[in-house]
């Protein structure tokens, strides 16, 4: 079967490879529909390894580079291994990345994206979701109700940590939300909360496209740093106080500044970012007003959350699907498009049949 | 009466001023009997105005300066205004330095510290604790109980907010916790950590006289930056997670980088420190390992708690005051004895009278 697999930096193969073989114990196999592009697999692309063992397999899975890569899929049931219950041929899923050892601490406490040797699917599993066929843990495959199509299931993954930001930030009907940054995850984020439920969520972006896109996911206002000063403008939104809640999508030295700076005092900043290096919080800011700064990551235990969320008519999957390829396509219409045009794109899916 | 004066950065003056006149509705006058000098208070003689009004009076209580400095006070409630409850003459008692507006959704929810038109004793208030009598608020004033001396009672400002910081890091019997520098707020914290329960109090210092006084006040281990690496000795001392709760206390670059890095996954960082600019956390980490990072500002709320805990035979007020002198040296001895060695210090009482 065809399949996606990382050999080094810049140095991604299509090749044919095994087929997985029948499904073990506890797991599923599935037939990918669509697996999306993530910025982690473009980072892995460009400036990897990061999650992907190269020196010494994997401590818990045994995997070592070359690895199928992709993560963000949907699919359906192939064929189920033996102790499986709640899943049969035929049935629709999205899968969660998350691979916990069963036995820590995190695991036992239901925080398996904490486990101290987590692995994740198309980095560190036996198979990634850039093939035709892969197997899976049944712990890891959700059911796809009907309002949910293909392509919105392979949105799944990525939305449920958005749901998962806004969860732990502890939004709520009486909270002005800020979104710093309007890229995938920042319009996931926004939709979210806005389906959630929160007084007014407030996109925060410099792209014009994705500034458009905001608008048409039910932003409530935009502010462009580009065009105004966007202290004064959120206090203005704000009624004088500040966001009660701030998501930092975008990962930068000056979104991240920004973003400490916009929550009112006692305010809740979730980083969901990915920061290449250490980076400066005004922290006379944060001690004085008593704000609280949290990372966020993985969406691990609110995937059926973020399906129920998804089927929700205002939920706009359509907005957030800027493109669709085929397996050869990847490197140059997929991580190359990405890299290319990223202010262009939301997300790109991939069939890799 | 006798009182030390803020005209201006670098010039402060023990001067004659008026009597405070008899206290209107409300209040009490105090005869102080020691006010400690704060870092607050030094950082407003070298670099004031901080918290000073100096080009327009404040907006809640009208004072501008030259104004009467000083704010950790114990004293004796000489007289006592119409309207208040609870306080007689003899009264001895510690002040919060917190006055609020008493209407916005801050003084309404029981958080003054947050009021937007804050004002502070020994900045923005009518009279400040370095001056042989002042009137206060009776919301201001706590009792001191019998186990608590004087010297003692003019450490409950700061030891309150200590215990308010341990407090909202939630750490409890089962959790290692980590202090980062052990100056006087930092010792504090350790014994406030040390006497609420906690399994291990770790104090990370590098002066020796400091780390001296660590060792007595209560510290489980201390961990010299200079001598050993930190991260490694952490995760031995942990049991290879980090520490479940990280009290900021020292509020420079290198020691917030180095909070953040100390806690565990999910672990608690709460920043004391008082920063002068913007500086960096590890934001990667923080993300991936959903760390939690908050602002402590003051110990409004906990002065009872505060109090409470100073009773216990296990709090060690007597290595806290390393110095004790009067007005008149103020500057030379109390100002100049921190600003030239602050190593050596812990906390210098000062006598109005």
């Amino acid at each position: 079967m065809k399949a996606a697999v990382w050999h080094g930096r810049k140095d991604v193969r299509i090749e044919d490879v095994a087929e997985p073989g029948p499904p073990p114990p506890g797991q599923l196999q599935v037939k990918v529909a669509w697996c999306g592009i993530c910025g982690t697999d473009l980072h892995e692309y460009t400036g990897g390894p990061l999650y992907i063992p190269v020196q010494k397999p994997h401590p818990l899975t045994g995997v070592q580079a070359p690895v199928i890569i992709g993560h963000e899929m949907s699919g359906e049931v192939l064929a189920v291994g033996d102790g499986v219950a709640g899943f049969a041929a035929g049935d629709r899923i999205a899968a969660c990345p998350i691979i916990g050892c069963g036995e820590c601490r995190w695991c036992r406490a239901g925080s398996m994206a904490q486990c101290d040797r987590v692995a994740f699917l198309g980095t560190s599993w036996t198979g990634g979701a850039l093939a035709e066929r892969l197997n899976l843990n049944a712990y890891q495959c959700y059911h796809l109700g009907d309002a949910i199509s293909d392509e919105v299931g392979a949105l799944v993954e990525p939305f449920s940590a958005t749901v998962r930001a806004i969860v732990q930030s502890g939004a709520g009907p009486d909270d002005n939300v800020a979104i710093v940054g309007a890229g995938p995850i920042g319009l996931m984020t926004l939709m979210a909360a806005r389906i959630q439920g929160a007084k007014q969520v407030v996109a925060i972006e410099v792209a014009d496209k994705r500034i458009e896109v905001a608008r048409l996911c039910g932003a409530d206002a935009i502010i462009n740093p580009g065009l105004e000063d966007v202290e004064r403008t959120a206090l203005e939104i704000t009624g004088g106080q500040g966001f009660d809640v701030v998501i930092e999508c975008a990962g930068s030295p000056q979104t991240i500044l920004m973003a400490g700076r916009l929550a009112r005092t006692r305010g809740r900043i979730v980083v969901m970012g990915v920061f290449e290096k250490p980076a400066a919080l005004d922290l006379i800011d944060i001690v004085f007003r008593e704000k609280i700064v949290s990372g966020s990551m993985s969406g691990y235990g609110m995937y059926d959350d973020a399906i129920r969320i998804m089927s929700d008519p205002r939920f706009r999957g359509d907005l957030l699907v800027s493109d669709r390829i085929g397996l050869d396509e990847l490197i140059t219409k997929g991580y190359y498009g990405l890299l290319r045009e990223k202010d262009q794109h939301v997300k790109i899916l991939v069939r890799p049949d």
